[in-house]
């Protein structure tokens, strides 16, 4: 195999929890995927690490201080710097990039993906906002250009890997599972007043902390169920959350006749990364099979809305569309950097939620101008809320 | 929808368990199918009364006495009759048929399925013998004559569903389930002694008596992993069965990326029947989905192959392979049959299997005269051995 035969990849937040299995999934792809382009925000040690070993022809960073650090190293290697938000779509649209691996975090991950959905690109999403604020447009503009879209996250590629072969019409209902997060089992008034790092504490999955916080409000699964409606066109009623505690069932789908498929495997990222690089096709992995007479009794729970009211604000924000998501994919960010700053308790997260949607005018979310105008005052608003919730303690 | 834009099947085996579900689905989509052959061995009674509901072109009945009694009643809906191995063997290969479904129980499935096969037709695959004892002839001609094999099975179907979609390079095991028949938790001395009327009470499936025995000595299983192997390619060391008890999953695909993939339903066969009608499509079934939080737990348990070593016999078969399989599947017949009958018990069953087949000199499989010699040559010695074992008392 001759180099112009590899996979061209470029992996858009690099130096983040699924950036980095990405790498390392490269690594066990070496003779298949070239990486030829890295982005990272401001870990410049571990981006400089990555341009020594994958030496990609360029690389984008958060600011021109970044960039300035990182220059000499990279130019070294034969590898281009560039920066800010240019920086990052140039990644995006690289002309001769076969694959876009957004896992860049937080809503500046939405115009790269715009950005490589015009172009034309396959893109892997691992970003959520990218779905959750602005699905309405990507997903017309990737219908526009042919660009197709393949999830990273293990529900949503679960979801993916059940429809290969089916057709859409053949849907009666989409399934994703909850592991419930480290609160499940936790009563209300404990919830309320749980610390970061109880909340940080997730039972099966190692991820990046506000996606495990989003995890134990269950944020995190109405923001699947979000991007589900997206990626797969269905609406509100025709998905469900189960928790499945164990995390090796991602998804089922079931279909018009009846028949229920499901994706099971070991909780490792590497899975859906991988699967995102080879579709159609599979690859050898390290990954173990599922050991079936090991693993015990697997069963499925309805999650309780009481307790975790965040994933019904998810359901209701598809239901009332518009820049309805966006504002409450914006206002998270802030009540969760809140909540790990230790200024707001847990309980408020949900509060400050629900309120700034309350608050929203939802506007039509056919522009990009439009969801980002949307996500700029949800911010503002998340941002007075978790200041007023901090004043009164 | 004109008469010509249905789907035009045959329905081989009409008046058994596996047939009037075929016709059940039919009805339910009347609309979309036509079905214009039916047959049936001795059971006049239900075929007239089919022919009656659904006007088929042809029947074809077992004997030339069976075709005399049907003749009139047949005639007065304008449908010709047909009798013996030729009658199967034409509504097999029925010029205009888009599938022909064979649900004719035991060896006698074997030659009309070869002639579909060789007429290039859709075969949907009820009839476990004809894989079981030549799946090396049926598989070699479906290759060289472009004739697509659905499995009716439900586990088969499962496994058929799972891999839709994905290359045949990227499976590395396939699990068959079990719900581990109604003897699953007795002792050996007592599986020993069992009584028809307790082997006959399968826990979650409605089936022939036949196939409910076979369920019992967990040899229906063996025949399904000989059957999967022959569909899917898979050698006996990528085959695994494990029990789960509640027959709510009925098999699973492992990828080698370590993926695996699952297929649930209610255990209701007209899910994987009216699934080869409309395969690749789906269609809308009167059947409900699962209920995830009612369901339980599921889980998955090594079978006891020292209490069920029919299973053993299976695995053992596809590697011994040739005309192995077919002596196992013939000599089986024999030992149920006179398990049914009340002349042997229930362990005998499986002895007598075992040394059938320990005394059979192994040939190649490859010529239906080869595989019918063999089978011919099982039931002698099997019938043999079930008159010494009956004797012995």
């Amino acid at each position: 195999m001759t180099d112009t035969d590899k996979k061209k990849i470029a992996i858009l937040g690099s130096t983040g929890s699924i950036g980095l299995n990405a790498l390392d999934v490269a690594s066990s792809m070496a003779g298949l995927v070239d990486v030829i382009a890295l982005t990272a925000n401001r870990n410049i040690e571990v981006l400089a690490s990555q341009i020594e070993r994958f030496k990609p022809r360029m690389v984008a960073v958060g600011d021109r201080k970044a960039a300035r650090e990182i220059t000499a190293r990279a130019e070294s290697h034969g590898t281009e710097v560039f920066w800010g938000e240019d920086g990052l779509i140039r990644a995006a649209r690289l002309e001769d990039a076969d694959l876009i691996l957004n896992a860049v975090v937080g809503g500046v991950g939405i115009a790269p993906t715009l950005a490589a959905v015009r172009a034309g690109k396959t893109v892997a999403i691992a970003n959520k906002e990218c779905l959750v604020a602005a699905g309405e447009i990507i997903t017309r503009e990737a219908a526009n250009s042919g660009s197709r879209l393949i999830p990273v996250d293990s529900e949503h590629s679960a979801v993916y890997q059940c429809l290969n072969g089916e057709k859409a019409s053949s849907v009666r209902k989409i399934v994703l599972t909850a592991s419930g997060g480290p609160l499940l089992d936790m009563s209300a008034p404990e919830i309320e007043q749980v610390t970061a790092a109880e909340a940080l504490k997730h039972p099966n999955w190692n991820m990046g902390r506000k996606v495990t916080i989003d995890s134990a409000t269950l944020m995190n699964k109405g923001f699947e169920v979000i991007e589900a409606h997206w990626l797969f066109g269905v609406d509100a009623d025709s998905i469900e959350v189960v928790v499945e505690r164990k995390s090796l069932v991602h998804a089922l789908v079931e279909f018009v006749d009846g028949n229920v498929a499901a994706l099971l495997s070991e909780p490792d990222m590497r899975l859906p990364i991988q699967y995102a690089i080879t579709y159609p096709d599979r690859m050898e992995t390290r990954v173990k099979g599922l050991d079936f007479e090991a693993m015990g009794g697997i069963s499925f729970e309805r999650p309780d809305y009481e307790r975790f009211p965040c994933l019904r604000l998810a359901f209701d924000a598809i239901r009332s569309g518009g820049t309805v998501p966006a504002v409450l994919s914006a206002a998270d960010e802030v009540a969760v950097e809140a909540f790990l700053a230790g200024s707001i308790c847990f309980g408020d997260i949900y509060r400050i939620l629900n309120e700034v949607v309350a608050g929203h005018g939802r506007q039509e979310a056919d522009s990009l101008e439009a969801v980002m105008e949307a996500d700029a005052w949800a911010r503002r608003k998340a941002a007075d809320l978790a200041g007023e919730a901090a004043r009164r303690g």
